[in-house]
Formats: C-alpha cells, sequence, structure tokens
C-alpha cells in the first residue's frame, strides 16, 4: 500500500480498524474528536459498532463489557476524559480483560486548554485509578510510528488480557503526516477460553469480576498480576536510543517532544556537544537497563517534557545516582523550540558535572 | 476533653467538624461508611449540611461548587469510589479551592475487597487526576494522629486553596482506639477575597475556573502552581524518625503498617539488630531531605507496604543510589505480622549490602 | 406589608420560604432560571439549603430524600425538565411524602421553544410518571395568587402527605406584578409519625418505600390511596365562576390564558352575548361539579388553551354531553389576542347549538 | 411455518427482528427482561446491535440517535423505567423519528410491585412527557396478537415517522401460548429524504431537532404534528367489538383484561344477559366511533381495567352522556375473576339506568 496524507488521530483510527478492533465506545472532546469522528463512519462499514455513550463512565463500562466477549474494543479521550475512565480501567485491569484506550493529552490539570500537553505521564504509568495495576503504554512520535503501534496495543492487550494505552498529544492528534499502513488483519475468530459468549448449554458458564472479598485468593490474583508484570518488562519494553554511550549528556523524551529533541541534538553536534538521547516507546514498562549504558563522558541526563516534570521521576530512579539529572519543561500547551532545548544542554554542559 | 473511645472513621468524622467543616457530600462505600454515618446526623446538628448524592462523580463537584464559596468542606470514599473522583479532584486543584477528601483504602485492584490496602499512593501522591498538580497528603497511623492531622488538613487546604487527602487504610477506619479531641475551632467568618458569595451589586464579579484556553496564561498558572507546591515542599514536610542515624537498617512504612513495623523494629533490638525507621506524615511533600542523615551503617533500605511496590518509588529516588532499596509488601487485604518484617530485615542484614 | 413589584418566578420562590420551604433541589432550565436563582441566596441566608444537583433525576430524588425527614422541600424546573422528573414524582406519591414541584411551562413538545405554554397538562393532572396516583395541580393566573397558592401548596402537600405541583406558565414566571406576601410561617418543629429521623434508640424504626412485591398489600395501599383522592376532590376542588347561569356561551381557560379570557368577555358583553367564564384553580382535582349549573341558554363551551386541546378532556368529561364543546388554542409560544378568542365566540354563537 | 410455544416477552423480541429491528437499547426490570434476554443473544447473529446502557435515560437517548439513521430501533422497560424514558419520548416524537418502545406494565405506582397492571394508560395514550405529542399505542391481548402487532408497530412508526408504543402487561409477558411468526421482512435499504447517514459531499447536510425557538415555525410544526395526528385516526384507529348493537350492557376492556371479560360474557349469556364487548386495540388513537353504535337497549357501559380507573376517560368522552358509565378496577397486581365480573355486570343489569 502506499504512504496517504493522514492527521494523526484519523491514523490511530484507520489502524485500529486494521488491527482488528470492531467497537468504539466513547465521548467528545478536544483534540482526539478525529478519532471517533473517522470510526462513526469506518467501523459501521467495517460491520462493527460505533458508539457515543451518555458519559466517559458509561463508555469505558461498555468498553468493560465489550472486552468480556473476547472482541478487540477501544475507546479514546484526551486528559479529564481520561481521568473520568480510571475507576473504570482498575476495573478492567483487575478483571484481566483487553482493550485499548487512547488518550490525546491536553494541557492540564483541570479542564486545562486545548493545546498539547505530556502531564498525564503519573495517571498513565501508575495508574490513576486505585490498587496495584499496571497497563502497558505506548508512546508514538510520529504519527507512522503511532499508525503501527495501534497493531502492537491491540495485540499486546490480547497476549496478556489486559489494558493497553496509546499515549499521544495533541501535536501527533493534530499533525498531517505521510502514514503507511500495514495490511488488515483478518479478524481472529479462534475461540478463547475465558469469554462470556453464552455457554449455548454446552459448557459451564465462566465469571469475570473485579470483586474478591477473601484476602487469600484476592492476594494470589495480585501476585499473578505482578509476576505478569515483569514478564512484561522483560519481553515489552522499548526503547529508541542514540549515542548514548559516548555522549557528553544525555537528553530524554518520549512522544512529538523527542522530535524537537532530536533537532537540538543535531544543533549541538555542530558546537561540539556530543548529544545522546534516549526515547522511550513504552513509558511503562520503563527502559531502566538502557540507563545503565550511559557512557562514563556523561555529565548529566536532561529530561525534556510538556509538564512541570513527571517522566523524570522514572529516570532518576533509572540513573540510580550515577549521573546528576536535570529537568526541562513547558505547560499550557506551550511547545519548546530546539534552541530553547540548546540552551538548557549548553548551560548543562558548562557547568559541569555539578547538579 | 478526656478522652474517648472510637472508630478511626468516626473520630476523623467529629474532628472534621470541630475543624469547622460543615458540608460533606458523598457516596457510601466501605469500609469508611462510619464517616457519612456519623455526619449524617451530626452535621445538620451543628447547622451544616450532610448530602448523600447521586455519586461519587456528582458528590466530588458538590465539594468543587461549595468551596468556591469559601466554607469549610468534605468529602471521603475508598479506593474504587475515589478513582471516579480523579477528575474532579483535578479540577479543585486547577481552580484553586480548598476541600479535604478522605480516602480509606481498601485492597484493589478494581473493585477489590474491603479489607485494608496501601495500594492507592501513587493516585495520592502523583494524581490520579489529570495535568500537574499536587495535593498533600497526610497519612495517620493511629486513631488520635488521624483526629489531630484533620485540623491540619482543613488548615493546610485553606492556607494553600487546594485539596488535602488524608489517606488511611481500612484498619484505621476500623479500629477503635481512645481518642482526645481538640477544642472545636470558632468558624472562621472572615471575609476572603476570592469566594464566589454574589457580589451583592457592591463589588465586581468573581470567577473561578479551570479553563483557560490561553497557553501563556495557563502556562503561568502552572509555575504558580509549582512555586506553590515548592513553597509547601519546603514548609509542610513531616516524618518522623527514629535511630536511623545509627541504624544497620533502615524500615520505611506509613500509616498503620507503620505500627508493624515498630514492633518488629523492637523485636530485633533483643537480636542486635538496629533498626532505625522513618514513618512519611506527609506522602506528598514527601520527606527526602531526612534519607540523607541515613548514617554510613547503613546497610540497606526497606519498605514495607500493604501493595506490589508503590512508595518505594520515592524511596529509591529519597536514597539515590546510596543504599540498596528492598522492598516487601502483602496485598488483598492481607496484613504482614511483625515476625514476617523481622525475617526481611533478617534476610538483608544477613546478605549485606548486596542489593 | 406593602407591595411589592416582582416577577412571578422570584414571588414564587420568595412564598415558599414563608411558607417554610427550607430545602431546593433543582437543575436549571428556562424560563423558571429565577426561581432557583432567587433561592440561592435566600435560602441559606434563612437557615436553608440550595443545592443545584447534577441533573433532573438527581434532584427529584433529593427531594424524595429530604422529604421523608418531615421538612418541607420543593424542586422547580420547566417542561423537558419535569418530564425527567416523572419516575421520582410516581415514587414520591407512591411513598406518601409531602413535597412541592413547580412546573413553568415552556412550549413543547421535546426541547421546544422558551416561550410560554400549557401542554403539559395531560402530564400534571393524570400522572406523567407510571401507576394510579394524582397530585393536587394549582393553576394561579395572577403573580399574587401564585405567591398566595404557594402556602395551599405546602399545605396541601403536608396535610395529606403527597407531592403538589403549582403549574404556570412562562408567562406567569417573567411578568412583573405588586404583590403583597403573606406573613412567613413560624417554621413546624411538631414531631411527625412517619419522618425517618433517626430512632435515638427510643423507639422503632419506621420504613418509607414505594415497593410492595404483595399484590393484597399493594392494593390496599392503592385502595387508601383513591379514599384520600376522593377525599381531596371533595375538599380540595377550588374554581373561579364568572355568570355562568344565564350565559350565552361558557369559556373555560386556566392560568395566564384565562386573563386574555375576561379581557374578550368584557368586549363580548358590549355586543350583547353574555359570555361565562370557568377557571379552574385547581387541575386536578376537576372542578366538575360547577359545569352542572351551566344555564340552559348556554349554547356552547369553549375551552381555550396554549396547546393542540389537553383540558378539553375534562371540559367533556364534565359536561357530558349537555353542550357542545368548542376548543381553541394556539401552541409554540404563541399566545392568542382577545379579538381571536371573541372572533371564536362569536363564530359559535352565531352558529347556535349546532357543534 | 408452524407454530411455537412462547413466551409473550420472547415472542415479542422474535417478531422485533423480523419485522427488521436490528437495533436494542436498554437498561433490565422485570417483568420484561426475557425481551433484552433474547435480543442480547438474537441481534448480533442478525447483524444487528444489542446494548444494555448505563440508564433507562441513556438508551431511549441511543434510541433517539439511531432512529435518526433511519434504522428499526426498539427499547423495552416496564412502568418506572418508562417513566423515566418520557423526556425522550417526547423529543423523539417532536423530532418526528420512528422507533418502537414496548411497556410491559407492573403495578404501580413508584417502584410498586413486579405483577401486571394497567394504570399506566394514562402516560401511554396523553404522553408523559411535556407538550402536545401523541404516540400510537398498540394493545395485544394475546401473544399472537401480540407477535402480529410489532410488525404494525414498526410499520406505523416508519410510515408517520413517529415513536410507537406496545403495550402489554406482565400477564402477556410472561404467559405462553403457541404462536405462528409472520415471515421475516427485507431489510429495506431504500434510502429516506430525511435520515442522517453522513453527506458524503454529496448533498447538503440534514438536521434532526426538538429544540426551535421560533413560535411562528414551532405552531406550524405543533399544527403539522396535529394534521398527522387526524389523519392517524382516521386512518389507524382499531377496535374489536362484539355484539354492541343489540347488547343490555356492553363491557370495554383492553390486553389481557379483556380476555377475561369475554370468559364473563359468555357466563351472563346463560344467564340471559347480552353482554357486548368493546375491545380497544389501538388505545391511542381511541376508537371513539364505535361507542355511537351501541344500540338503545344497552343499560350502562362498564370499564374493567386493572387499574383504578384510566381508560374510563375515554369512555366517558366517547359514550358523551348517552349510557351511564361505571368502573370497575384491580390494583397492585390483583388480576379479577371472571365471576368478579359477572357480579359487577349483574348489579348494573339489575338497577337499570341509574348510573
Amino acid at each position: 500500500m502506499s504512504k496517504v496524507l493522514m492527521k494523526g488521530n484519523e491514523a490511530i483510527a484507520e489502524s485500529a480498524i486494521r488491527a482488528g478492533c470492531r467497537y468504539f465506545f466513547g465521548y467528545p472532546i478536544t483534540p482526539q474528536n478525529e478519532i471517533p469522528e473517522y470510526l462513526s463512519s469506518a467501523l459501521p462499514k467495517a460491520g462493527g459498532v460505533f458508539l457515543q455513550a451518555e458519559s466517559e463512565i458509561a463508555s469505558i463500562n461498555m468498553v468493560f463489557g465489550a472486552a468480556a466477549t473476547g472482541v478487540r474494543v477501544m475507546t479514546s479521550s484526551s486528559s479529564p476524559g481520561i481521568s473520568l475512565k480510571q475507576e473504570g480501567i482498575s476495573y478492567i485491569a483487575a478483571a484481566r480483560l483487553p482493550c485499548v484506550i487512547v488518550n490525546i493529552m491536553r494541557a492540564g490539570p483541570g479542564l486545562g486548554g486545548i493545546l498539547p500537553g505530556q502531564a498525564d505521564y503519573f495517571q498513565a504509568t501508575r495508574g490513576g485509578g486505585n490498587g496495584d495495576y499496571r497497563h502497558v503504554v505506548y508512546a508514538p512520535s510520529t504519527v507512522q510510528e503511532a499508525a503501527d503501534l495501534m497493531f502492537d496495543a491491540f495485540d499486546t492487550a490480547e497476549r496478556y488480557r489486559m489494558p493497553v494505552m496509546l499515549l499521544g498529544d495533541g501535536m501527533l492528534g493534530q499533525m498531517m503526516e505521510p502514514v503507511e499502513f500495514k495490511e488488515a488483519l483478518p479478524l481472529n475468530t479462534e475461540e478463547k477460553d475465558w469469554t462470556l459468549t453464552g455457554t449455548g448449554n454446552k459448557r459451564k458458564p465462566r465469571k469475570i469480576y473485579s470483586l474478591d472479598v477473601n484476602p487469600v485468593t484476592l492476594e494470589e490474583h495480585n501476585l499473578f498480576l505482578a509476576d505478569m508484570y515483569k514478564e512484561i518488562t522483560e519481553k515489552e519494553t522499548r526503547v529508541e536510543c542514540e549515542g548514548i554511550e559516548k555522549a557528553d549528556l544525555v537528553v530524554v523524551a518520549y512522544g512529538t517532544t523527542a522530535r524537537i529533541v532530536k533537532e537540538a541534538s543535531d544543533m549541538c553536534k555542530n558546537e561540539g556537544i556530543k548529544v545522546g538521547i534516549i526515547r522511550p516507546i513504552t513509558l511503562w514498562p520503563y527502559p531502566d537497563k538502557v540507563f545503565e549504558t550511559i557512557g562514563s563522558d556523561c555529565k548529566g541526563v536532561l529530561c525534556v517534557e510538556l509538564s512541570l516534570g513527571q517522566m523524570v521521576d522514572d529516570v532518576k530512579i533509572a540513573v540510580n545516582g550515577r549521573q546528576p539529572v536535570h529537568f526541562y519543561g513547558r505547560t499550557g500547551g506551550m511547545v519548546p523550540g530546539a534552541d530553547e532545548i540548546v540552551d538548557q544542554i549548553k548551560r548543562i554542559y558548562s557547568t559541569g558535572r555539578s547538579k
């Protein structure tokens, strides 16, 4: 298939269908509305169901219900709308059901603004909902990567029976870029041994639930999840690195911010500063290990985010005191220019290892 | 006033009224139901309003509305119910309004069980809602401390115009202990310059909102909040430490878990192991600084939680690679015995500084 | 007290407080917003509670809850909002609780327009909710009468323990007229034997419910209600009549429409046509009996409404074939002029008794 | 096709699919749960969508949305659930959209009981929602008739673009009878000129709405509806009569109650009383005209309902004073025996024309 020029939101929607998604439940919010708009037309044509529900709460619980039948189902929203879904996500994670949640982040907190943000990192990676649960978080930095990761999102969700989040920012959702779609997957009609599809009086009923008042079995369930999360950490962590072994300074960024960092890194090369880049593609599991390969020349690690500093916590944990960790962020919908980041890099470079 | 024997939940409710709270909006959930039950009777007698709303969403938004008028207002719930309030909390934080939120945690994730848990630490300290916001989190370990901290909660909320959370676990809510209440505060009728109380045609209308589509002013607002959070970190951090300068091993725990750790520590003394204890009283701001005073004899830092490991992230950040960090947790409503913790301590002690 | 110039909506609100109402739960809708606006400021000052709920459903159920404690409570809305409350009204009627519901009707159906209408007559008099229940419906035609009837509304509601509706149209709500308020009633603190106010461990718990799966007792309950409705019909029916014994023609109208009819009647006098007027003040119970006193000269009965014809059903039942019944209505927010009604009267008069 | 033995609820569901219904949105309530249960399995197999929504409100508004696209869509509920849908029904009627609403009535008012009732007659025939609107109401008395009328319901709804109600009682829903289904209709794929199906950039956008703040056009819309209602009254009224021209007494009843009346009528024949029967099949439009054919021997008209007297209003209007009108009703889920009705008939017969 040749490339087509598309908005990130549209590419995410088209790719979802190609990845086998046939059910969407959501409620509108800027800047992700092209996703439901696209699916409201395309899903019925693909034999699927698009439903705009009464609220974000209703939609995530419809996702819960559909997921229990084994179909590929998704919802999408933006920051405040994702906040409303936290209880539902916790329930789905507890009940071990696969689904995909897209968050096209806007500036916060509260209703905030409609321009891009990255301030839902904590919510996405630690679970804004209650209890010990995790979900894989993919953070694409281009429209093409967003389209590709939708396939991974549905596959990973199904493989581990868990919610998976695609975390973009408003820029990614709104920018147009050429994208080449993967071929549509044939619908998986293979029977699963856990889905609620009616017994047809031929088998015993199955149960899907998140309530368990017996502490012994509930702890067992939590330990099962912990083991699964450990396996996921080992197998599913993804990261893109560039020259970190010999870097004078390493910059960490994800999503569209990483593209600006790349530009800043190129600008620094001309000035004789070797800038390494770590771009986590999965925000959970976080690519801790790769930070151990940062070379001894490195004078510091700079984390750049569209927030007041959230991923920087994971950077600190990963760095574990080996290098000083610095932070630079913009908020409110403001996006840093490459020159701003170059300034930060130079400042840190010149003051050496002093934190 | 002499001591009375009371459940933690009841003491929290009684103390709220003494601290000047006159408005409560909530929705029932175990194991915190004694709070609304107590207030449903006591608040009207105190000239206040108790309202059981249609849902958790409705109740947090009623808190939002009441807070805008400058009164002392609270809600309470337990884990899944708190998840449902995340959007509202983010809005209240963005709009800079004071209120108190009590979370008496149960085991999760999802609907989970009704026995105690501490697995909402991430949600409480990083904001399960969207955007860059923080709220002070008090973590009492006794009924007396819970009663006392309710005064601090309302004062801090009002001083900084922000939501403040009291984070307990089911054990704290249900246990009965003698408690001595502070004297009731006189109601603060001082006029504030930001409340929405009607202009009476005597002044210009004021506005309270969380939406700001102008990125310049929204970033300014975020930076204002960042400065405020920094000030709070400096002034409001609270922690209780015991023998950490000369400890062979330091154990970190909060809430009722810290009481079990204390018991374990005493048991270790007899075996010649010097166990230091760090008990954060505020979970945010986190008492990072105190970790720098851990002595050089310390072979490791053990974090104990009723979770699969959440506060341990903050411990790692605070320790910053100086000592190996270990974790021990129970979940599902299971509570570790002091002997279990002693076993963990001995295991770490015997293997030395090897992580 | 001297007269003050006030909008109908404001007079209704002020009078509610004077009649002892201390609790209001509602959700905004034009053209009745002056009622909640007034009460949001005045109720707290009177020691009461004003609450804007999440929805119309929530607000009517809060009315249900408050009514169960024996306090004087009301809600107000306009046509579509009242539709949403029908389930709740049926529950309150079934549970035998006193409350006052104000409907300031707008043009329908559906969202309709914001101009006046009288097309909720069926809903008001037959119960838009399920089951056999009735509630008294007062239909004031002046601001003064609206203010006065609020006292009757609360008294009747309490006397019979039932919902009572004040049914106005947008004109009544928005027009300004001089009004003289009755003196405020002292709050009735007399203990009732059916309210849920907490047992204080001194009496047996009481129950208030609308569910009864035993058909024998449920039928008994229905027959009890039927007897009560019969008693109310005998004692509480109210009507204003003018010259119906000797009329050439009788016009029936309620609310502000009756004022236009009065004007038309005066205009007819000059033309030698004797027009009698029946103005029901209670729409349920309906003043059937008075129709029997219409004189033998009467050539027909004309019903005028801001609808396509609803009260005309009750007119036909009351007339029972003795005179031909005619109808004239305007809808969509259009209000007939007196001259239009005169035209109708002349047309009927000239064609004699032929229907 | 041969006959199958089926519950009324199941037959209604099966017949809906055969009549082309492919969308169902609802919320569970006894005694109609076999309808959603059947459709939850059968609709997806027929390429349709079954969705259990968050609430009755959500489900009727989903019906609203689906109807706007021109598909055949339905909801079903029982008394209190239907009360919650009144606002939505008024909106759908105002927006001129076709849909089918099934009400399997239970005893009321309020939550009432789960046994059969007929006390939602007023709500069904006069519109429990706001404004001047009507919808056709079919009242089947056998399972076979219920199955057949579902075809009429969908056809009538589509022909006039209006909601149509099938009004049964719990007996009808729960009883099993042999039923022969009509052959499934081919899906109507003919394009309509009013549906919202996306312009495909090939035509101008269409609008569907119920709000119109211009009183002139809103009145025009109401008059258009009035003309349509008149046409429907002329063309769609249905009734079953038996021996009313020569009857000593006429009994009026609908639904399953009419079957008991038939039995009573047969019993009276043996005693020399000629009992005529009027069984309205459409409750709106009401078969007024047929009452004019009641013969001059008739000593009275008895209306029998599972209510305290609702259809009796329409009987009085239709009779218009020509005969005395009597009423007999049972409520709370109690169903009269044929002998009870015979007693009533004898009582009226013996006292002659005295009312």
